[in-house]
């Protein structure tokens, strides 16, 4: 059988901050049911609570926990498609609405690729479900382990799927206005944000690759600088400037970025400016002594004399110390004597993809889980994807810490190692109750139930280098195949990013975008 | 032998208005070479001449004559494809870097075709050229016959194609002042703008579809007002209004739009917001009392028939008066007794494609000659595609007037007609001296030595009318075939149209977002 979890202490905590509400919203949307029972959360809520007059959504009054996703990235989007909606409730929260295929975005901004061919809109994925699922298209501004709700404001459209229309409790929210949507299990699964560590002027200055519009805006930059250079005259410091590019970080997307720019110069710009891109120079800057270092020492030496040889100046060992608007400032060390020098590296367009820190969203909600006080980067979690602290908050992916590497593989093997312990749970008499009654170490219950832990397993990794090159190192059941070098290698690549698609219609965009490229020049069109 | 036609008319007309300039801008780039010998121009502009110091670009020095050609629509684009450019130097000017196949734009607001599918960079025309074709993306603001040369202003981009580097009397130019680039032919192929009629509103509150920024806007509003409407109940009269869309115009465009975004809502966005769907009423206006009367009587009724049994409400014989945020107000005739009756439509999406009116660069050259001072909605021409009262500006297209119809196979015909005119004219010894010392009545020379007059073969009319359902007109030789009707119409309809695409790309890239939507939804994304 399956029940609600804590019914009664779910009510009485939305009882806590919604009294004064109690009198001016619709008693369909605000639970103000009274209820003596104290309140038995396992968390540390109280100091930041809001005592504003935030409406509160119960989503679903039916039999069945409620479970609230955050995100849309490979997280969100595996659980989304593996949890079982006939056992669950389900709302998934994000602003925005759809899945991005993170490995294809840089082949994006130089039309490689088109934007369109790596998204899917999250409703696509929640039609497939059978059961109901609620989409907000919203931001998430605040979790609220107290009171088991998750803020959220910038409500832009909240989507019903199979069923005939909107749910009564979802009329009339105020879009501007923020509200609480209630949770039985909250899957945290928001990702992390770039991070400039803290170097000033990169929040200014540089771009980043992290979202669509990221892409769009470095295409217009670098369309933009192209416009300006070509009115300048040949040697013009200003237009050599303009004309060069920096990527800071050595990781699969800043090589992949650099390459398929590189690309883009030598087989499209230059059959139309050739004046042009025989001055581009794209700069890779990397602080550590080796791209790629993920790989193995065999792939990511291969990967470093690859780039060597093409036109893009690799700085190894160079970290960058200040941005300006127009030049950055950088410190190479020098393998030998340690020493450093330090240079002034004229730019125009700034790309910046060095790694992630954690969202404001989860470092708000170490504060209010005791055990995540001292967490810094992500929410700590024990081997079942479950939040170190709290009962009923798991976290996968980029938010979440167990030691793995934030990658999309990671994201998506917990996705559906969680889907499948939520399966279990539902099969447990009682096991709901039991949980959500426990008051601290909630793995032993896991464990009693003898429910698997997660466990990793690498299926390899693959890089882009430009030029139709790349190096891939794929797992299969024991064995490893390692291999770096032309066009077998990339057609790998091609071949495995394609089956990584997770949806049929971006399979088929992508398939696509890679034959025309084979006959046509890239879709490198400014402002669109 | 291929001579320059009035060289030293040029120079000297071009000394009028750059002597003031000589000493201070680069004496390759402004001719100031000194010739007593008055102006010989044929044209009155001297009360509009500019006495700024605009720096003067004289394209080409060689001993071909330069065509300047203006625009980069159906006209612009057939004639630079077909120019013999071993015989004359080319420059086009243009704002707009793409060739936009205007047919297939009523699809793109919706995501049935996607706006990169529709456009092909001018480049990539200009690279299939044998010769040296220069393009300026920029904004032609005047044309000065008076001195044989266009005022351009925020010049993007220069591109000299088929050579090495920029030329030098390219370099220099700072995008933020206007130059004057001089020709020796013109042909003003610029189109026209959408026509208000001066309805009081429509450029406040109205959205064209005409470029493929309007494109995106459509596509904008509609889905920002979807979500606002759907967080208001059922039976809400503002719901009602957000999803209420008013397409003015029973053009082909009008009909078409409101056929693709019925499709579209009925197809697509039924399956994510069914409550919405059903509430979305599509309205289309036209003052006529017949829609897509330029269609044979017989397929303008089937097509009338057609709408009447779809959800899209036909509102004919109705004008509309004025424009207000929030709603409209039409007048429709009662067709029994003449009597009218005034309505007020609220709307949430206004979409305004009833015809288009004279740019204000062709307008402004109305009043430099003579013979077109009457003109108002396009320049007149004769026969051989050549503006009255000039002897080396030609018109064709949507800004040029022979009578015909102001469509894309009209100006297609005559750029191909006009390419094989300029070929002839190249062939005759001596004709482009004869006609620049010609004082008048100009289409003489033309026919002196036997030019055939251009002659316009209709090949048919199409338009979709949504569902799947189009009406065709196809001429083949002497015979016709009118066809209305189901699938068999709409397959004719959509192989005509790839046929008519004037790039392998863009006919590669619409044949695959066909049959993408044979399987998928359509990409209907907000802000991409």
């Amino acid at each position: 059988m399956l029940v609600r979890i804590s019914h009664n202490r779910q009510i009485s905590l939305a009882l806590v901050n919604s009294v004064r509400l109690a009198s001016t919203t619709s008693a369909a949307a605000v639970k103000t049911a009274g209820s003596s029972k104290p309140p038995v959360s396992r968390v540390n809520g109280g100091g930041t609570a809001s005592f504003k007059t935030t409406k509160v959504i119960d989503p679903n009054r039916n039999d069945k926990p409620t479970v609230v996703i955050l995100g849309s990235g490979w997280g969100a989007i595996a659980f989304l498609k593996h949890i079982d909606t006939k056992k669950y409730n389900v709302s998934l929260i994000s602003p925005r609405s759809h899945f991005l295929f993170t490995p294809l975005l840089p082949s994006t901004p130089v039309g490689t690729v088109d934007e369109k061919s790596i998204i899917e809109p999250v409703v696509n994925f929640a039609l497939k479900k059978k059961g109901n699922v609620t989409y907000y298209e919203a931001e998430a501004t605040s979790i609220n382990p107290d009171r088991n709700t998750v803020t959220v404001s910038s409500v832009a459209l909240i989507t019903d799927l199979n069923q005939p229309g909107l749910r009564k409790s979802h009329i009339g929210i105020d879009p501007s206005e923020p509200v609480e949507i209630k949770y039985d299990y909250l899957i945290s699964a928001v990702g992390a944000e770039p991070n400039t560590f803290n170097i000033p002027g990169v929040n200014e200055h540089g771009l980043f690759l992290k979202e669509i519009p990221d892409s769009l805006e470095i295409r217009n930059k670098f369309a933009s600088n192209i416009e300006k250079a070509n009115s300048l005259p040949e040697g013009d410091p200003e237009r050599k400037r303009l004309l060069s590019i920096v990527v800071v970080g050595g990781g699969p997307t800043g090589v992949e970025t650099a390459g398929e720019l590189q690309d883009y110069v030598s087989q499209d710009l230059q059959k139309f400016l050739p004046s042009i891109a025989k001055e581009v120079q794209i700069h890779l800057v990397e602080a550590l002594p080796t791209v790629l270092n993920m790989f193995e020492k065999k792939l990511s030496s291969y990967a470093k004399k690859v780039l060597e040889k093409t036109t893009i100046k690799l700085r190894l060992s160079t970290a960058v110390v200040k941005v300006e608007e127009k030049h950055l400032v950088s410190k190479t060390k020098n393998p030998e004597d340690g020493s450093t020098t330090e240079e002034t590296i004229p730019y125009g367009t700034l790309i910046w993809a060095t790694g992630n820190k954690v969202r404001p969203l989860i470092s708000d909600l170490f504060k209010k889980i005791p055990e995540q006080n001292s967490s810094t980067r992500a929410l700590v979690t024990n081997q079942f994807c479950q939040v170190k602290g709290s009962n009923n908050i798991f976290a996968i992916g980029d938010n979440a810490f167990m030691g793995l590497p934030p990658t999309a593989q990671v994201a998506n093997q917990q996705a559906e190692y969680l889907s499948k312990l939520f399966d279990k749970m539902s099969q447990v008499n009682g096991f709901h109750d039991q949980l959500s009654a426990r008051k601290e170490k909630y793995d032993l219950l896991f464990e009693e139930n003898k429910f698997k832990p997660f466990s990793y397993r690498h299926l390899g990794a693959l890089a882009y280098l430009g030029s139709e090159k790349a190096i891939a190192n794929i797992t299969y059941g024991k064995r490893s195949l390692y291999t770096g070098g032309g066009l077998m290698t990339f057609y790998i690549w091609r071949i495995v990013y394609l089956s990584m698609l997770l949806s049929a219609r971006t399979r088929f965009k992508v398939c696509l975008d890679w034959l025309k490229l084979a006959f046509f020049k890239r879709d490198f069109f400014k402002e669109l």
